[in-house]
């Protein structure tokens, strides 16, 4: 379903060319200061045509507090965050209500819900993620009281790691009307140990589940991730000495559960799906025809799935911050945890 | 918690040293044959000591059902599964007590609960998922009555891709109180289009949380993964025909439902880390020791966790299914699917 | 937390003075005719003001559909519904800020959270149900397309069985400036056998949990409820015959699964808290002092609670049904069951 | 499904004739005493068998902690509380594989799975509440460390209040072949002001669904209950004074929120269904016959309800108590709580 958390849970809803996106975040503790203009600036680090690469689309995404919120504090009522969409012309998605993309979520949602919004991908629209971004920026104003951080950055680009070659692969591939993917990595500073369960709900798993839930991520890794499949436990192992640990291998998360060290997080994102070259697809009569899809698309979707993996990322951190937080409370005094 | 799934729900139980291990299944639907030798075959399995590279421990690992079956069918409520621990020789680990294993959960643990059962890592320990290979191999029955099938091979060991030079990477690790790692997959035919949610529990998210879940697991990706963020969209996207899809380098999941092509899933596996070599770590009063791990131990995990990851995901799909069947039925006739 | 259900799941949010009240629905299935038209008549049955005996508020309670909603029809995206606050005047209020109204839920919140929204009761104003009773429209337009009505009636109104005089006492009351109670019943018809869990989700359980759940009712039972407890064995069960069951003592409920007959559940509503009657009461520093409440409210709030039971009825009929929905499908033909 | 609670949850399992009954609990804090010798009391006095009016049943009902213990203290692992089942005499029940006895969930079930344990009721047994009443003690445990208390009594018998009078009743009914119904009531002492949540979940409404849940329960209120409905706003309300609470009508729940006074719950009970008086029903075929419950049942099950009904109420306190616990802790002082 929509929602997302278990004590820090958020329920979205919203398509890209509906009335309006939004989200539900329940569980926010009252007392914390909270304003749009909190939220504005996650949003706007999400929004297209802030630089040449990316789709020069207009989407002001406006954030607005219906509710939650009493002359300036958190209340503990659940906070509604809605963006109002504009401009957001039907028309330009007519020719592909009869035809499924490929890469596309189109074939594949017409077989779970035997009906679609087409327009612009409806719900399986990247613009979903407005509402996960505006969600996030509470939870990262939470963790922020407690000195937790979540950063993130580009890795390579089409397997470039050199910065202005990332730049130049991009451009290569919008000059193409082709697309690339790329690798980026979010980082969680002043997480303290002891977040995360055990078993099913391992922290990893938490970040796992909540960073493949975005659309175009193929892969997740934690610390060294598939590197350490070909290591050597004598060299993966972490040893722990009186200052701490001395490697992190392990991304901060070990048996599940935080270790007090940086946790480390890795995405691969799929170049994007939709391009300019013609490709061979099927329409709802199963004809087989040649689609090339225009309009505005980012020729590579990495830089602005940043703001929103950090977005998921610190979705997850406050939700385990909360449960842990039954009992006890957080953190203990720890030998040989360097705290 | 130590819940997992929403229809098809388990809740497992147990510790390495502990009396017993065990699972309750809730949402396995009424009338399936169902008896205690549907269920072994798959603790045989996962049983250390079937070959001479994993660890010569004894665990009969007999498995009885308490619960949920009526003249050999399911009846609808749940199902409990437990198996008796034996051969505990509590004594092996008294000298674990006081220090904090490297790249194990002990120190992270202590920090969560503050109190560890130590003994064979208590329930940190890998024993704990023949909990969940019993439980999947109820999900499996479940799909595998509907056409559905889970599978898993090895595909690397610290590195090597050639079977014999695996057989002999382990070996040596062994020989050298080392350990290694590897890569594995795990694969679902005759999936029906339409599993999966569109949002936060896409398919592939479930089977990440699900697979990263398992210990030793580091990362996880979908269809191409990591190699589709070195592709271009042209190449990435599959194509669709007359008779199906062309390709499958999205691994059977397109925006997050399946598409009713094969769904493969990898995973990275960490070293074990319980090795023989000598390795600084500290002790409960943050005093810095040597420790070598001894007693039996795999030096490499991957072979064990195959059922392991089936089962994981068998579960992942059976829930993933029933969650469907609430809309309807699955599958229709869709154009272009080739079924 | 602010959310209901399982697999006909809401979510809602909004303050009595706050910007706006919604809901967000997750589970309905896709292709259901919807618009706002369907769930206008359900807030306007609600709305005060519509008789001389409720308060004279004007609150127009416009319903918007933001999402989930594709040329008429849902989508199987949540569907987010909203209703926009007009006319809240704050300064009313002002002078509650510091008072803890007696029966009202002002003291017990300010335990909880250490913050209030005192417009009007904020969350704890039975405002809040403008958002249930717009997603208990939607729930009875999927059971209605299933054959499935809920209705309700007031049975008795400060123990006056009457019609006349019950509107009689509410008049006393008003002139009074006190206030009175009452015992409603809600009903729902063409249910089929097989809904709701057998042991913590009995129906039953799942409808007091729900009925129990809006401010102001202090009971619930199912069937014969309390005078069930003043009966014979040999009374109050009922017997079958070749034609269906021959009484329904049981309120259509055995063993917590619906048995096809009519499910009958009764509420008792307490006397409306906010009286003009001065009371005894306290204020944030503990000084004690006395309140009259002033301004616009029911003398009696069963009348208006009737359509927020139904509601809260719908919504638990529609999540179980989709529940079993899942095994199958209902109904099955069953002997002795007059069906 | 068969999980209860959030924070504090039990998934039960087992049937009144199957290999065992147990309960997982999940979310008990580490570091608290427990071992068998704390639960075993609970179940001796939910036990049969005590008195001349229960049934003449031998259950021995032992207790085994499987997992979660380690050195006498809970571990935050979940804790697997089985019961094996003795002297459960099939043959007893065949003559009921065939027929539906009326008041039972026999017919109910039936529709609902499609196959039925027979044997003395399956899981619809109140045998079932052995896992509940296991359960209940951990969480009556962990109350009782905070300071909370939880007890109950027997209101009236068959409307008799006297208890001379309430025995009388019970051995009629015995003595007709027939059964009697009552009503009880549960209060808890000690619980701080700040439990439960303001809409859905309020304390009442998860109290109503804990106890709702219990067979043979037909009615649930909360203080004064049905008789507030017959009450004016000036006598329910209770004033609050310096001192704290003047009285409490409102059964230590204001808005769904504990007060810090005693929590008052009252529960109507049916008569027991099975009865040796000649019932009218029908068989799997539709059949009309006769039907004589034979063997062994209390002629009122109203005493026996008592620790179920505890033991309910008790797993809904500690599970509210947790989920507050996160938001900071209680008790904070409050102006006029009288604590």
């Amino acid at each position: 379903m929509n929602t997302f958390g278990r004590s820090f849970r958020i329920t979205t809803f919203g398509e890209s060319h509906g009335k309006a996106l939004g989200v539900v975040i329940d569980g926010c503790p009252p007392g914390m200061p909270l304003a749009e203009g909190d939220i504005q600036p996650f949003l706007d680090r999400r929004r297209p045509g802030k630089s040449p690469l990316s789709s020069p689309r207009k989407e002001p995404d406006r954030v607005e507090i219906l509710s939650g919120v009493f002359r300036g504090k958190t209340t503990g009522s659940p906070l509604a965050l809605v963006v109002v969409n504009r401009d957001s012309r039907e028309e330009d998605y007519d020719e592909l209500e009869a035809v499924f993309r490929p890469g596309h979520a189109d074939f594949s949602w017409q077989a779970k819900y035997g009906i679609r919004d087409h327009r612009g991908g409806g719900r399986s629209s990247g613009r979903e993620t407005v509402a996960r971004v505006a969600a996030g920026a509470v939870a990262a104003k939470f963790l922020a009281e407690r000195g937790i951080g979540v950063t993130s950055r580009i890795l390579e680009i089409h397997g470039v790691r050199d910065p202005d070659g990332m730049t130049a692969e991009i451009e290569k591939a919008r000059d193409e009307g082709d697309s690339v993917g790329g690798i980026a990595e979010v980082r969680v500073t002043g997480c303290p140990p002891g977040l995360g369960d055990p078993v099913f709900s391992k922290l990893g798993a938490l970040l796992a589940h909540a960073l493949m839930g975005i659309g175009a991520v193929k892969g997740v890794e934690i610390g060294d991730g598939f590197a350490a499949a070909r290591m050597k436990g004598s060299t993966h192992n972490d040893a722990m000495t009186a200052e701490g640990f001395a490697t992190n291998h392990a991304g901060g998360i070990l048996g599940g559960i935080s270790t007090g060290q940086e946790i480390v997080a890795r995405i691969a994102v799929k170049p994007t799906s939709s391009i300019g070259k013609p490709q061979r697809t099927v329409d709802r009569d199963g004809k087989e025809v040649s689609i090339s899809i225009r309009g505005r698309h980012d020729p590579c979707i990495v830089p602005r799935i940043l703001p929103v993996a950090e977005a998921m990322v610190a979705l997850v951190i406050a939700d385990a911050f909360l449960e842990q937080a039954k009992y006890g409370n957080l953190p203990r005094e720890l030998p040989g945890s360097g705290r």
